[in-house]
């Protein structure tokens, strides 16, 4: 097998991968106040602080309003919040609330045992190294 | 970084390369009689033999309808046809037209080519510890 087959074998498991994840998520997400937007917003901005509407819709690939209506609906449940944008005065800041940050923490917690036990029986190192793969896949695209 | 936190690592990686392979092909399908959903059903017809729509709306995790669309415009194009199928009188099977059949081995060798040139410093064992890697989660989330 060459190394070309062997990347069409990444990308054939991609899809059904995030298919399959996607579902799993959005199941353990009943009975909270978010659904799997607002959950990857909540990544997000755990992630890198707190962001414009059209930053985090870029990040997701999806459009502006998708973004502003997850966006609307999280500060109505009081999970999101915006505050003044010191560089531009029309696009506000979004950002977690001390409940937001609060549930994102508990979800991500629960995540990771549940794929503590998922995943037994993959080795550590073998997780580690698709992850690797898995980002030098996606740079290598993007930067196409 | 315990196991859960690289499978954690992994999952976060999936959607945006998700994303920026559909990106990809997409753009490699131009000019080509077929979009993203008939490439995927020329790649599963041509791994398991003529199926049903029902049966590909299942492997893709998609509406039957979008799928009936995908075929019905292949089958225009001369890509797709279908025959009866012995088991039921009413669900015919859609498989390759000899033209689809030889327009896949094209697209799949240029892909080949593709991933050949965009994998190039990734060692190929990595990539094919990723792809079984993949293959484990999605059965394991399967099987839940």
């Amino acid at each position: 097998m060459s190394a070309g087959h062997a990347a069409y074998d990444v990308f054939r498991w991609v899809r059904p991968l995030h298919r399959a994840a996607e579902h799993v998520v959005a199941t353990s997400l009943e009975g909270t106040p978010v659904g799997l937007g607002g959950r990857a917003l909540l990544e997000r901005l755990d992630d890198v602080g707190p962001q414009t509407v059209p930053q985090l819709a870029a990040w997701l690939g999806v459009s502006r309003q998708a973004v502003q209506k997850v966006v609307d609906d999280a500060i109505a449940r009081g999970i999101l919040a915006t505050r003044p944008n010191p560089r531009h005065r029309r696009s506000h800041l979004v950002e977690a609330t001390t409940d937001g940050a609060a549930l994102f923490r508990d979800l991500h917690e629960r995540e990771l045992d549940d794929l503590t036990t998922l995943t037994r029986g993959i080795p550590e190192e073998d997780l580690r190294t698709a992850a690797r793969v898995l980002e030098q896949l996606t740079t290598a695209l993007h930067s196409r």
